[in-house]
């Protein structure tokens, strides 16, 4: 695998989710292809979950690790040719970056989008500028436009909870069979298509829509899903990631039977008015999860990529309750990431 | 292991040192216990020390380290429940805590006292909730009233150091016996019981008194030592780290005849008087330690647990003087470190 | 090898090339002297290719890490004695030095010159106090007045390419022979000495003489090379570096012929006019290395240590040229560490 961005690049998904489950039965087994291979995590944006599961995942492959906060510790950087540089940024994009990629095998990096040029954003120039120029394998740990490790993430969990009742989650248990091996529920014949719903809700700040392209895209590449997406007018996502999916603007209505709610906020994408991209348009916070809104599924998991602004997007009962996944979906970011390394390790 | 806070966490004393002078005797000895075993060390706050000897420890032992500075490089986190989340903090501890114990093994934390609410800070808040919520091991690297990897070098560098005469430290040199080994000094016999003076000195900030209270009670733990300790009145620390302890509010009488004198600052506890909790209420500089105060001393060694603010705390001379005991007190911070995550990894 | 400051710590270059072409050609072969052993990166300026290279060549040898940026992390360092410490300086170096050097087996120290007091620049005061109080082999990441790492890069890069023509840089491929292995253009005979410009270009800010200061050393060092120093008048370099180059302060005379020309800017050194030191005493654009600099060399390489400003210092044409050694020249920045590890490694 030359590149991590759209769910495309892992080519057929069960053969990725069983990646996904021997790794997670095993994190060290392939340790061996880590050795004298350095990961280099590149940070344009502050970061939490993918900051220490992508090093714990590359240690767990036996990687080295250096991790480079652009802005703390180094300097700015220019992105425009033709520019005569003498204002506050001191190193240009185009050398730094075959610096960056002599230094180390494989390249992550993270680099929001600015919400304020829609067409610079979604033409993903930062995550294409280190893959025209590293010379390396590079994979995006949340760019202007996806977050294809959170999206990875979700589907195995999904995957492992769907079919489950009452699974008790917050202590991050998992079933082991009588040998000591974990049970991977995806195994399991499905009566029926997983209802999984992603919902819009409101937020204090404008947000990218990076985690909703992702989460789109991989729920609609598993034929198992039926993905329904809901949202206030105006908040439509873009089509390069949603095409096919149901839309439905009434949050009850897409509630109504689900098995798994994804909340998260983003702002205007901009497809309908492209004055309003970046935008916050809408402030309804009827739009919070709450008890309420939960009674409505068919006893819905509840699944947040986090950072979450609790009583904002979700309320503190829902977030805290037996059906909560955020934190093995936070855990399972380890595993998608470490697919995604021992991919790249093996291409080299 | 399941948490290092208190002396009592250790256990037995005399083998907490037998293992720590065997450690550093050999600090490699133990080195496959940590394979592919993760330390994860969070810092609130600022660290020189600790965030170096903890590194060090762990990859003594053969561990993987994640460092991750909350306030560089990640975000501000909510700590209470019921908030609507609108504000600078953009995720809330009760799901930051549990996904940190995703990615590692072991946690060390750094997290100071606040100072304004003495309630609070002795409730030590936050590294409660890492114990509580973590699901792994978890010590202090400082927290808000102890700091228990200081205490135990500094009992480690008592022991070494106790029945010297004129021993070289700035070098950092130990005796060694025919066949190279260290010699313990701890294992000598003592005629008398050491005498210890904790005393305070003047700053111009108000600092922690997490180094004080630790301090006291692993020298009250020791029943070779005799503590003495020393400050201006109203700064009585509290009962639950110092009770049983010597207070004598004349300095001079406090120094004589003292083995070590151990110097620090700290704020007003708040114990005679919650008022002043946190506060500097006293600034006398006659308190400084200077030649002429160790010149009472029983030819005393000098410690700190550094940082310190020379000529605050303690004068150039004193501090540069042969007595003086500074450097390898730090660095036996690698060693302390080194048996509280060996024990911790013991209990995985 | 106790320091690495000047190209005479190498000894005979010849040797030290040779070693640096046979770690090019394998960066790990010596992994096992790393073992167990700590490099501890200390940095008190901004770094990207001198933090990574060098992370890379200790990972390469086997080391463990240690990155320290004092300004973010740590606290400020008081550097003089006698002070009373009641300013925003909370630790003194005299003993945070020793403590760094506890709990590592070599240090790399980063310290740029504060350009306003040349006599205490040029004391390397910071560089000096680690190699007297840490107690470890100490090398420099970019001091005050040099910058050897880089130095020994260049002349790694200039006996790389001298003699070759239209090598294609940018994708960093070198010759290999029949079984694989690197050719060292190093070996071949020249035919005449390699005509090598040093050259002075504009900038906005005013930046160090370390990088110019090293590179005439190192360029002087070596027989086959003719080095030409050109500059405005009042840029003279300090003699204790540059003693025996020819100053030609014609730019075009410079270049005439040239086979590399190394650009880079440098504030005034004050040795014609002690007032000027670290001022910038001239804005010429005209000195801005341009294609048409370049016709008058010698099909001349273009080399720069990076960061460069773009179209003050260079023009985007020329850094862009099938002649332009940036990138492998910073390539070779993990090279010429790698030697100075081994080196220090060998004598621990």
């Amino acid at each position: 695998m030359k590149t991590f961005i759209n769910v495309e690049d892992l080519g057929p998904l069960d053969q990725a989710m069983a990646e996904a489950f021997e790794i997670k039965n095993n994190r060290y087994k392939y340790q061996h292809l880590g050795k004298n291979k350095t990961l280099m995590m590149i940070f344009f944006n502050n970061s939490l979950r993918t900051r220490l599961s992508t090093q714990k995942a590359a240690m767990n492959l036996g990687m080295n690790v250096i991790v480079l906060d652009v802005n703390a510790g180094a300097w700015k950087l220019e992105t425009e040719r033709g520019v005569i540089m003498d204002g506050d940024k001191s190193e240009h994009l185009l050398e730094a970056i075959p610096v960056m990629g002599c230094y180390c095998d494989i390249i992550g990096v993270r680099s929001f989008a600015g919400l304020t040029d829609r067409e610079y954003d979604y033409a993903e120039t930062v995550l294409n500028q280190f893959i025209k120029y590293s010379g390396r394998p590079v994979f995006a740990m949340e760019t202007a436009t996806v977050h294809p490790l959170q999206a990875f993430a979700d589907l195995i969990t999904i995957r492992e909870y769907r079919g489950y009742e009452g699974t008790k989650v917050r202590g991050y248990e998992n079933r082991h069979d009588d040998e000591g091996n974990l049970v991977p529920p995806h195994l399991r014949t499905l009566e029926s298509p997983t209802k999984v719903v992603l919902t819009w809700a409101p937020h204090c700040r404008s947000l990218p829509q990076a985690v909703p392209n992702s989460f789109a895209q991989w729920m609609l590449a598993d034929p198992d899903i039926d993905l329904v997406i809901t949202h206030p007018e105006g908040y439509e996502l873009d089509p390069q990631f949603v095409a096919g999916a149901r839309v439905e603007y009434d949050q009850r209505k897409a509630f109504e039977g689900a098995d798994f709610i994804y909340a998260k906020n983003w702002s205007n994408p901009g497809v309908t008015n492209p004055a309003d991209y970046g935008k916050i348009t809408c402030n309804d916070r009827s739009w919070t999860v709450d008890t309420e809104h939960m009674s409505w599924t068919n006893n819905g998991k509840f699944m947040h990529c986090l950072p979450v602004r609790r009583n904002l997007i979700v309320t503190d009962d829902v977030i805290e309750s037996p059906n909560s996944l955020v934190i093995p979906e936070a855990a399972n970011r380890e595993i998608s990431c470490s697919v995604v390394l021992k991919r790249m390790l093996e291409s080299l």
